[in-house]
Formats: C-alpha cells, sequence, structure tokens
C-alpha cells in the first residue's frame, strides 16, 4: 500500500486525507504539514489513522512516503516542488496554475526525468483531458469559455483596468476574450481550468479563453471546443460549488480523490 | 525503458507499433503476436527495430516484457487475459466490449489484485472519461446518444430483428432506445464506446444509449450527457474515421497511443 504525504490541510487538503481515512482510496497518510500548525493538528484530530507533523516542507520531502500530495498553494509548488523531487517522491499537483511559469514547468520537467518519478494533474473542474492530450500533435484550436456569477469573479484584476463594477452586470456580459495566458492574469481565480487545458494541448498562448458574467448563474460552468485532423470536441461542464470552499467546484476535489485512487489501486484503469 | 508484448498485428496494433517505433512511446516493443504469421511478418518488415515474433500467445505472455497491448479481438481478451495477469505483466487492453461479460471482468479485477498487476483501458473514441470515473458515485444518469451514417451501422443484428434496411433510410432516423446491454447486443460496433462508458460510470444495464442513423454524415459522433449532485457534462464527439481502418475512429488510436506514452513515461501526467 502506497505510503502519502500531504502538503496543505486547507479544504481540499482535508477532503483527501478524509478520503484516504475512509478506505476509499487504497493507500496510507503518515505525514502532513501545513504552515498552520492550527490546521494540521485540526486535521490530525478528525482523522481515525494520525499522520505525523512534520516540522516544515523539507522534513515532509525527506519523510519516508512514496508520494506528496500538494494542496497548499501556488507559492508551494514553486518553492517546493524541486525539493520533492530530489527526495524521490512522486507529486500530485493540485495548485496547477503555478505551471504557467514556464521556469517552474521546466523544474517540473527536468525534476521527473533526472529523479525518473511522475507528477500528476488531476483534471479539476473540467473533462476530457483524456481526448484532448489524445490529439495535442493535430489540434489546430482550442476554445475555452467560462461563465459565473458576477460575485465568483469579484476581486479579479480584471476590475481594476477595466472599470466595470461586478455589481452592476444586469445581464449574460462578456468580459473577456483572448489568449489564455493574459487570461489568467485577469482573473486569476480561473487559472487552474486554463493551466490544465493549455498544458494539455495547445499552450497558453495559442489557447483561447472567453469570461462571461452571467448574475443569473449558480453554476461555474467551462464549455471547451477543439478542432483538428481528427474530428471536432465540444464539452460543456456545470459544475456545482464545493460545499467546504466555494470558491472551487466540487468536481475539483472528486477529480483529485479519483486521481489518487487511479494512482495507488492495482486494478482496471478507465480511460486515457 | 519498458518493454513490451504486442497482442495482434491489425491496423490499430501496426499503428501502435510504429508508434513505438518512432520514439513517440518511450518504450520497446519486443515480442509480438498475430495468429496471421503473415500480418506478424508483414509488421516485423515494417519496423527498424525488429521484434520477435512469438510461436502462440502463451509465449507472448511468457516472454520478458512489462506489459501487453492486446489489439486482437474480443475472443483475444477472453481466452488469454488470464494467462497474461499470470504471468504478472500489465496490460493494455484495445477490445474493451469484452469487459461487458461480467464473467471476465470478474477475471481481470481477480487477477489485477491477485497479481498486482494494472489493466488500461484507453478512452476509445469517446472523451470525458476522467470526469466521469471521477463522479461515479454521485452520478444520477449517464445517456450516450451515437449518431452514424446508415451503411456504418450496416450488418448489425438489429437490421435482422427489426426489418429496416440501413440503404433506404433517408433522413435522421432513430433506430435504438434503451439499456447499453441491449444496445451492445443489437449493435456490436458500437461495443467499445458503450463499454467504456458503462464500466466508469452506472454499469450497462442503467447507462442509456440511442442510436441514430443519419445518411447525411460523415462522421461518427457520439453525446453523452451525465448529471448528478456535482452538475452536469455534456460532451460531443465528432470523430473522423481512421485511415488505414473506417471501422475505427482516429481517435482510438490516438487514444492508445497517448494512454501508452502515459504509462511508459516518467513525467507529467496531464488528468485524472
Amino acid at each position: 500500500m502506497k505510503r502519502v504525504g500531504l502538503l496543505g490541510c486547507g479544504a481540499i487538503g482535508t477532503e483527501i486525507a478524509h478520503a484516504i481515512d475512509s478506505g476509499k482510496i487504497s493507500a496510507k497518510l503518515t505525514h502532513i504539514y501545513d504552515f498552520s500548525k492550527e490546521n494540521s493538528k485540526k486535521l490530525v484530530d478528525s482523522l481515525t489513522a494520525k499522520p505525523i507533523i512534520t516540522e516544515n516542507v523539507g522534513l515532509l520531502a525527506a519523510s519516508p512516503v512514496d508520494m506528496i500530495i500538494e494542496a497548499a498553494s501556488q507559492d508551494a509548488v514553486r518553492d517546493d516542488i524541486l525539493t520533492i523531487l530530489q527526495n524521490r517522491k512522486d507529486v500530485m499537483i493540485m495548485s496547477v496554475g503555478a505551471l504557467l511559469d514556464e521556469s517552474i514547468l521546466d523544474i517540473v520537467l527536468d525534476g521527473c526525468e533526472h529523479f525518473n518519478k511522475k507528477v500528476y494533474l488531476p483534471s479539476g473542474a473540467i473533462v476530457g483531458l483524456d481526448g484532448i492530450r489524445a490529439v495535442q500533435d493535430e489540434l489546430d484550436s482550442v476554445t475555452l469559455v467560462t461563465t459565473k456569477h458576477p460575485k465568483a469573479l469579484k476581486g479579479a484584476k480584471f476590475f481594476e483596468s477595466y472599470k466595470i463594477d461586478p455589481d452592476n452586470i444586469t445581464s449574460p456580459t462578456v468580459l473577456y476574450q483572448g489568449s489564455a495566458q493574459e487570461a489568467v492574469r485577469l482573473f486569476p481565480a480561473n487559472i487552474n481550468v486554463a493551466a490544465l487545458l493549455s498544458l494539455a494541448g495547445l499552450g497558453s498562448q495559442k489557447t483561447q479563453v472567453k469570461i462571461v458574467a452571467d448574475p443569473k448563474t449558480d453554476k461555474n460552468t467551462h464549455e471547451i471546443q477543439a478542432e483538428g485532423k481528427f474530428g471536432k470536441f465540444a464539452i460543456k461542464v456545470e459544475n456545482v460549488p464545493s460545499p467546504s470552499n466555494p470558491k472551487t467546484s466540487r468536481l475539483a476535489t472528486l477529480a483529485a480523490i479519483e486521481c489518487l485512487k487511479k494512482i495507488c489501486g492495482t486494478s482496471l484503469n478507465i480511460g486515457t
């Protein structure tokens, strides 16, 4: 049975830890770290099989685990991914947006090759990455349309530059249309989905993104269109927000749990 | 580098072998078998790195490879999967329709667990299995609508029972609507897609399938609708037929190559 370490004991880390603790994932959570000791302790208290709280990330990376789950932040990916790979641990990354920074992506790719390790990125709040990866070499275009309630977009850099007040949007409004690269600068909350799609497909410069504010929706909706020699994909995902953290979609947590189940299982692996 | 054996040297097996031979997949194809010696020889002749042709499936299963790719037939899965797992090889199965037979599925699941091996099923001619698996526990419904040219459906058992002549279909016509289980009996050519969707989601009795004959289409189209507590997926895949084998979609071959790339690589794994 795989031994797993957890970096980050917030809402998503806690849900993953509980999925392991309940036996849903065939693994043992043996070591955890969060920069907030309180978060770590709260998590340990809620688990039947108690993991060890390490003093720092370095000790988590050096602990006797087979893989580490990053559920902390983009900064954690930036600062700690190399240490983890150097300690010869596989990694599952939740804050995939960090990999849109090419210097971080290079560290990950080089680290995987050099230390013979794997880095896993669950599908997050979208579906169909199995297909996008398969046709990557013959894609002509990939477009993402994200529709959210204006409230869910509040605080984005976009509103500083464009002087639109999200509270005054009364009908579905296209706020942005352009490259994924620029989209994640203006709407950082959308970064994981844009990063996954860019990495699986055409990269962040060629992936087109449209952001729509719809005051009548209670879902986070992502529509993906992809075309090429193989044919066409049209994918629409309407996500219910996660009950424990309304900023993320329930699907993102479920995808992480499923990804881990697949990594840790010795059984049928369904899907590319 | 992983050593790979190939069972079945037809159109798809040959395309996978060429993907390995060209270096697209980081693996070595060392042993192959096909019940037609001619097929095997033709394949060996077309490759730069020549694999050994084994005398029978048993010898392929016992050969010093890490995994075996089944690209032969449902019969091959039925007859040989246990031997392969007993010989402690991982397997990638192309003829996934065979797993709709519960006795075969049980052999695969037990074999994986008992011999600590993995069986991989690429996503075939559909996308989004990453998502379906992730929400499996909270799915309320899964529906598949397959639309093909009447020619592409010709020869199906359905036409024996229902006395419709596919040549006389002049406008889009719903031929079948019901369970996936019954659909694969009446339209065996649709079996892989229905099997993948059933295995990832609600099983073949609860997965709903509709088959439409459209004399105006030149694509094989699959539409998937899935609903549950997580929200909703709507996926539409318009597939160009494979140039080397018009009965399969180009995407199915690309998905197999990508699946193998993921299994054999030590790098970034994008998607659940």
